[in-house]
């Protein structure tokens, strides 16, 4: 009997908030995804002027009603952690009491606008939740693919800069600024949304020479557009062939191991086997009911 | 001999309209596809003002022509079915008569322009011709890529949103209403019209953070174009194998039954092999000439 | 001995002039490609108001010098052919005619503007010289790749014309006249601006529910414009592998057969073996020197 | 001994400011690095009217600090190359140059904005520093996809260009001047703008006739959009298979060798390998410490 089992419904309560294998803990994270899309949509919805006008009463009421029920579950998920302080300084603590606290500041200082930014941090808490998607495995290949492809990615998005920046200046002597290249930083913005076909037409070149050059660019971003889907393309096939070798190979298949989504009472880590009982991190016996 | 026998007439009445396996029944389907495309065509028509003021005695009379053949057939076609009402509430029975009705209703009410959405549902009907096109397994390959790449796009259009939401607040709170992104609504719809490298210019960033930022989601949307290509292509290439391998491989391969476009006079049901005498699906007797 | 000894001089000329195997052949097919090439150019600086204005007696005697050498060119083929009429009424020869008039029409009736037409048709006349780069090879795994997707690029197509349809027909209720969605065919036209992400800008949604819709068909079309690519590269991927295949399957391998430009001087056929005397399809003796 | 070793700081800094292999080496590189980009950085904020007006005692003091860098590197370079005439007329020694003399130049004529250009340049001395990169072999099987589909690529945008003077000729003529089609060329670039899918939207048809033609350009780039996209990425799918073809055909595989950055001092070649005495060109004595 480990020392924990003292105060039973705080063990129980951390299965419920931090873990998705009781029927309790599921619940709770469709209810607390449910909020944190209300309370972005209340977000978005207090921004357009209109419809604050006139549901100001409603939208501040729901805004109350959203940072209380974040306050219990930050006091909540304080009360059954272990170690409180681990949980306040690590990433999801500081995202959780930052989407709480906007309300509570604008008691005392009364700009709603600026905290709207603070606000919109709890879409990063939707990330908490969908966590739990890792374990379905199902977009592996796609995260590998990309993973494979990152480091030549990279070097393709860095080069694409760089003719950004060259370019840039080019048409920024070309058309200068009475054709609205009016200095260099926003003659390499042209060319980005140009390379990238976006093409914004806020600016757009007006001298024969500028569009000639402008084509030139338009047919190169044309061009280079091939080389990042071609690489994703290649690698996510291999990904795809790795994975039918590795099943046709039966002698080097490994035993798949089911990793549960239960959570250290001590430490915090995650992806316990499921016939594990103690923590593989900190050995802290994990609670079964 | 069924029961069906006695009224031919009506048996031989919905092999044409129903199927498409006799030259009439062929034919029965020509002519109504161009009598859909020339409908649609009258509503695209009279929707141009200049157009309906010259023409208006043409496209009204032409209208009438299209909506008494349509009702004709929506008749025709209740009298030949054995259970009537099945048909009418089945998905293409309401489609039916949705394109049908909306000239008599302006009889009585007059008011053409929230009509024309009606009318416009008549391209929907376009489709029970085209389904005969999947006996042609032309696009098979295709069809099943899209499928297999179905929950992955998903997800990656999932991703896509989340980024645009996040990525339109801080647009927002940079370049404020100002400079067009007057709530954050709007400020994600500039986002996803940016990040889908559309870029129609009706907002544009004009602060050089926000421009900066512009560019990083450009680039960011160049960078993510590559993955549903990526998935799509891979899966598409592995559909193509898989079918190579099944050609090579004799042993496996099934007998290709050819499924004809015969329709169940009882329960409508389709996709009957050649030589079957009774529906697959009720048992009710097939009728051949 | 064939008939056409005779006149050797029209033989070497029919060489000259069909085809490229000989250095004066080559040659002749240099220059009429920068004549036509030069021709294009002066089409498009007479359309330019100020040039125009400005070197108006030097763009209407170049003008007049090709009209000439085509005039040249063009009595002849007719000459060096040994059926003339075939020549005059195939699809090359009305393009030649036709590139040659314009000039001397605007004698006559003197209307510049429209003849302009006509002039851009000599463009069509650079696929007669490229087509030599057909014997190269160079593209022929990409000509086949195109053609084995032909058939579903269109389906494809067609698919996307439908969808433009509707959601254009949407659009045109969702967001009516006042926003610059005047009438159904206008609407479509801007939902294929959007779904191919152009994106012009001259007409956007205003409304909030327009803007949503947009949003919807963006992501759309960023969605399916990975259906054409997967198709072309997976077959593209085939067309290299297949040829790989044949290329290490020595048995089946064919003798690889040099076809070169020779031009029958009887039925202007083409694409004969360098080893053959007389031609393929009329029997008539070819001309070597 | 050579004769090189009686001035050993000569060598030494060959070695520095030439080579990367030494702590001393890579640490130069880093500097002159950070050098480049913060000129660049310099000459983009010293284009913005509104920084240049507040900063521009501390821009005209950082500007006179990086040319001087700039000019005792480039004495350097000269001191320390056997042979200064080959370096100064080297690629790189232009660039060095003309990336160095601007300031002097502003002295005299006081143009500065003209001068911008030549500073951009300074851009392109990244490439000297990044050719290092390529040592890392990252990304080779990038470029080889790159060289071997350049030849198709090329086709394939000639052939764009081709349909776009078509295509824009048309537009000229049916939109005509008073809807911005104002010459045969500005109607190539529309028609440029639309086939890449970047849509500005500066020039856009507003007769139904030119919106209708503008349709098919908008899909046919969206069909051909697919082309090059196909290319590379088929190509690149066989670079990694012949990889990996080669590494598991023990029997073939080369002897990896390693081939370090080290620099002739005499003839400036590159590339040799890590036990190289004298350099493979010129046979000059390699410095090693």
């Amino acid at each position: 009997m480990s020392k924990y089992t003292r105060n039973k419904w705080r063990l129980k309560l951390h299965e419920i908030i931090y873990e998705a294998d009781t029927p309790e803990g599921k619940l709770f994270d469709v209810v607390l995804l449910i909020t944190i899309l209300a309370s972005i949509l209340l977000v978005m919805l207090e921004s357009v002027n209109s419809i604050d006008k006139n549901f100001h009463n409603f939208l501040n009421i729901s805004e109350w009603v959203i940072t209380i029920l974040f306050t219990i579950e930050y006091i909540a998920r304080i009360l059954t952690v272990r170690k409180p302080l681990k949980y306040i300084f690590s990433f999801y603590g500081v995202i959780d009491l930052l989407s709480t606290i906007p309300k509570y500041i604008s008691l005392i200082v009364g700009g709603v606008h600026a905290l709207a930014a603070l606000r919109a941090l709890r879409l990063l808490r939707v990330f908490r939740i969908l966590k739990l998607a890792r374990y379905l495995g199902a977009s592996n290949n796609l995260v590998n693919a990309l993973k494979a492809s990152k480091a030549k990615i990279s070097v393709f998005l860095f080069a694409v800069i760089i003719v950004a920046i060259i370019l840039g200046t080019i048409m920024y002597l070309v058309e200068g600024e009475e054709n609205g290249f009016t200095n260099i930083p926003k003659s390499v913005y042209w060319c980005i949304v140009t390379l990238t076909t976006v093409g914004f037409g806020d600016i757009a070149p007006q001298t024969p020479l500028g569009q000639f050059i402008a084509s030139l660019v338009m047919i190169l971003g044309y061009g280079i557009i091939a080389v990042p889907t071609g690489i994703v393309s290649a690698e996510y096939t291999n990904q795809n062939k790795s994975d039918k070798a590795k099943e046709s190979n039966n002698e080097e298949k490994e035993e798949p191991v089911h990793l549960n989504s239960q959570c250290c009472v001590n430490c915090l880590s995650e992806k316990h086997q499921d016939d594990a009982k103690f923590c593989f991190k900190c050995g802290c016996e994990l609670n079964h009911d």
